[in-house]
């Protein structure tokens, strides 16, 4: 008896130490399924089902299967420790250890135990995640990516249109959305479905902040496989990158927004103090991801010996740029994103081809981890998650006010721009831009930030259906949306010359000149000496600054201010083939011979000198 | 006064949101600061301290700094919540959340309230590990890059030689370290410090066990660097990897060791039970880690059109292989072992050469990152752990015990070993294996996987003392004893053609035979097709798993027979040049042009060919 029980806590202690293994073991399971499914797509080039909607697919089914396996076995893991064993300290361990990396849910089911004296199942309480895990490991990367791969050039010529789109679209779709969801609010308040207190008007708004946030995942992957349009492509990219970082912020402003008295009467002080705290944090946020990234930039200039320390450096500082905004109480996300953004333009061109080689795979490949891994963890949260709120009327007010408020974002934001646009946006784009409003990542990660009343589990539960719904039939329905909507493809044999000039370019102009001029010679190896660009008084400074790399540039770069202001803002096809954003598997064989640079990430690294060399005839020829 | 409310709640809030960013942040910032350290010292060829030593102190700083500049706010986060509060659910935010991941600390610390009313530092549990994040996602990538990486013919030619030291080697460490502690245990009891039920000859062997894992990063990343001796780099190679999946079996086998009556005499049943524990776990461990790479190799026969898939697929499988084994209460570290040698033999030559690229830098990015983290927690643990027990003659008698067990281990071994071996283990040699006994990570996650009893936290507070003792002075002193013991280096300019012949070479012989005729061919593109191999009546067969590269290879290699029998086990300067173990840093330039492969994982992928054209001529020339 003494040695069955001592081989018992033995055996208590072995499951502690297996205990995370299976979960992980779950997750890593899923993967290895997407993995090979995408493989499967690939090759059979099947394209109504994209991976991100198939690993959610997975996600799904397995937290069907683990909901209903373990249900049978729910009275003996459940069991519920006495208070006396807590003192002997061993026999604890396996119920506190079932929950280990889900301090939060495990926080939940305490708080759930003594109110409701409910009971957990203990499998299903291991699938749900920590928020901060998602935060702080699982997003940092997808983002980043984003950032890193950002096409500058096509970037800026419509940045006009993009920020108006990420600004004020996502304004104007939070506030629809809010009003329209109040409406639904009321009808439920008066059908008695919820209390009047329990929903307020600013609750509405944190719904539609937080289902504002489009997601750049699903969409893009698709249209860069199929080479849609380049401009629609950026329009597109910019504003569901950016309109994250601006949905976040709002969502967080709107959250701290607390009206003095009644809760639904509009206080114009708590709101401007909201608007400046998202200015604020959005500034603070751009700042502090930026300084990182400069620098990354001036360290990285002293390790280009060792490609894997410069590697290693830059992946530290790039997620430092994250977690210190977050310490500081700003937003990691638009940090890390700033930051992915000046790391591209300025550090890339300081590591050596080796680490260049080594960087750009080890963020693709996060980034493709972590993007499956968060879409399976949505499927499996439909399941999972413990106190889901399904409101048919809620959920049917949502699905609309989404819609509605996409439509009010794109179609008279556009009406405005093309005012102002020389190249009109088509009607096929607006319907096409309409029809990519997805919802992903983000909008989820937003709600599970905080599932502790009713209204919130409720706007979770309704928020993880939006996703679904958008990723599946929206993400599916993209390829014959595009053939519907007569969406020309770029084709490598028909290059279309007749794209657009700069749009807004007298102000990026100058940015050009001053980038060009002062940053890239202090902070990369790249551009004219500073000693040629600075007046003639700073020479000492400039000597001390300049890398000695630069001067042998020196005299191939006489013109560079001729080239700034006019190549780096003219479409030049050689470019513009290559999409370089989400090259998700990494193919070089699948799309022929225009693809060689697809998965680059096209920030002028490799392709530096090649491009140099471009230039000269087209500078001569113009001048 | 509401609001001011209002706001602290959301202050609160969003304290919970930034939680977890701080801790990692710190350790991002010791890292960043390590490799900038690494970068300095190879800049400057400073070998006196390791990088490993570096990262330690460097822990040890942090933690010093955590423990006294947070000792000041103590009173304040240390705050206890009445349970009233609990109920809220919100309020108790604080206080769950910053034990976050720390679940197994936040435990202890509960324990601890309710038995001693003790109060905790915050900051300092908060960086205190789970021990599970240790084990399960900071090792396995050491672990299988070890085994990747493992150079195949030379750990071949001395497998003899090494599975004595890992096997009888790791069980004499462990019975004399569990004598001599036993001794002092006695001495304690008797002089009134220790209690004489609280620490059982089973606790001393636990210890000697924990103990005897020697550490395979330090010495042999300066062995590498300095292109010391390839048999002794590969015999001390062989044995620190080995021997830390026979040490890790030994713990495990020992904890459940449980004789039935007085724990202090020897149970004849027990310790049968016992060892067959240890040969179970140890093949069962041995098996899954192959069969998860004998499922990677066919599944990467598939993928190799899409780099990104083949390599994601490789990690997850490798790391399933390991979860697997934790899963089923086998050992995941030995699975992950011999998971990734064979990975390494068949897995690798599927992959497509891009592939190979991103599959070997992943690695070796996470296995850098992830040593340095190691190496960074445990300066830190001297300081943030909270339960250190320091007993002085405790320590001094585990100094003493593992000094004495690396003698007894090493000398009669060698002794004997030489005995058999044609090629003598030389007496400097044999010094230098004694002086490079380390104890490092796995010694140290052993130690920390339980320390709930007053005996536990005492031999984790030596152990640690011990690693950081072995990891400072004798990683530093690497350098000094090989000039002091005379070692010479292998130059490049030098070639040793007089090294060994196989050693014990007929049972392997047979291995690579079959190995070469049946599991290649199914296994990989490499190696002759299967219709030559098999028996006529087994054609149809053959032809079916053949694949049809292999075909290519058959009129160059119909004399495989004799080049594996002859070549495999023969040396070879060219290969035995590029010891390809851990280049931490993927220098390239430093060391000169013999090292161009350095960092290769030399597993016969990218220099297949060249080898094999090598080949050719010296197979003629014996013909």
């Amino acid at each position: 008896m003494e040695k069955l029980k001592k081989y018992v806590s033995a055996r208590d202690e072995d499951q502690f130490y297996h205990q995370g293994a299976v979960e992980l073991l779950v997750f890593n399971f899923l993967l290895i399924l997407t993995i090979l499914t995408i493989w499967l797509f690939k090759n059979h080039r099947f394209r109504f089902l994209h991976e991100t909607g198939g690993a959610m697919l997975y996600g799904l089914v397995m937290g069907l299967i683990i909901q209903y396996a373990t249900k049978a076995s729910d009275v003996e893991s459940g069991t519920v420790y006495e208070c006396e064993k807590l003192k002997s300290g061993r026999s604890t361990l396996l119920i506190n250890i079932t929950n280990q990396v889900y301090e939060y849910q495990y926080r939940r089911e305490i708080s759930h135990h003594n109110v409701n004296g409910h009971q957990g199942n203990a499998m299903l309480q291991k699938m749900t995640f920590d928020p901060s895990i998602f935060f702080n490991i699982l997003l940092p990367p997808i983002i980043f990516h984003a950032g890193y791969s950002l096409k500058k050039r096509h970037f800026f010529r419509n940045l006009g249109s993009i920020l108006t789109y990420a600004f004020l679209g996502t304004a104007i779709s939070c506030i629809i959305i809010g009003l329209i969801i109040y409406g639904f609010v009321k009808a439920m308040v008066h059908l008695g479905q919820l209390k009047e207190w329990e929903f307020h008007f600013t609750d509405c708004l944190f719904f539609g902040s937080l289902m504002s946030a489009t997601d750049p995942v699903t969409v893009l992957a698709i249209f860069h496989e199929l080479h849609v349009d380049t401009d629609l492509y950026t329009l597109l990219f910019g504003e569901s990158v950016l309109n994250d970082a601006v949905a976040i912020v709002l969502t967080y402003s709107i959250s701290i927004y607390s009206p003095k008295e009644n809760p639904n009467t509009f206080d114009a002080a708590a709101f401007f103090q909201s608007v400046g705290n998202f200015l604020g944090i959005f500034a603070g946020s751009f700042a502090m991801g930026s300084s990182y990234a400069i620098v990354t930039a001036l360290i990285s200039f002293m390790l280009c010996e060792f490609p894997m320390l410069e590697t290693g450096l830059f992946f530290l500082l790039s997620w430092s740029a994250f977690l210190s905004a977050e310490a500081a109480g700003l937003t990691g996300i638009v940090a890390v994103l700033f930051c992915g953004v000046t790391q591209a333009h300025y550090t890339y061109n300081n590591l050596s081809p080796d680490s260049k080689m080594r960087t750009k795979q080890l963020f693709e490949f996060m980034n493709f981890l972590a993007e499956n891994v968060i879409f399976c963890y949505m499927g499996l949260a439909l399941f999972t998650f413990q106190n889901h709120i399904f409101n048919p009327l809620f959920i049917f007010g949502a699905f609309v006010a989404v819609f509605v408020a996409r439509a009010c974002n794109i179609y008279p934001l556009t009406f405005l721009l093309n005012l102002g646009r020389k190249q009109k946006i088509a009607r096929n784009f607006q319907h096409m831009m309409m029809f990519s409003g997805l919802r992903g990542a983000i909008a989820f990660a937003l709600a599970i930030r905080d599932t502790e009343s009713q209204p919130k589990q409720m706007m979770f539960t309704t928020a993880l259906l939006i996703v679904l719904f958008t990723v599946w039939v929206f993400g599916g329905g993209t390829t014959p949306m595009l053939t519907w909507l007569q969406i020309r493809l770029v084709l490598a044999s028909n290059p279309d010359k007749n794209t657009t000039k700069a749009e807004s370019a007298w102000l990026f102009r100058i940015w050009y000149g001053f980038d060009h001029k002062y940053l890239k010679p202090i902070l990369t190896h790249a551009g004219p000496p500073l000693t040629t660009t600075l007046p003639e008084w700073c020479n000492p400074v400039a000597r001390l600054l300049t890398s000695p790399s630069a001067y042998g540039d020196q005299r191939k770069d006489d013109d560079t201010d001729y080239i700034i202001n006019n190549d780096e803002l003219t479409e030049n096809y050689e470019s513009s083939a290559h999409i370089p954003v989400r090259d998700r598997t990494g193919s070089t064989q699948a799309t022929g011979k225009e693809d060689i640079h697809e998965g680059d990430l096209g920030l002028g690294g490799y392709k530096l000198q090649l491009e140099h060399t471009a230039h000269q005839p087209q500078m001569n020829s113009l001048a």
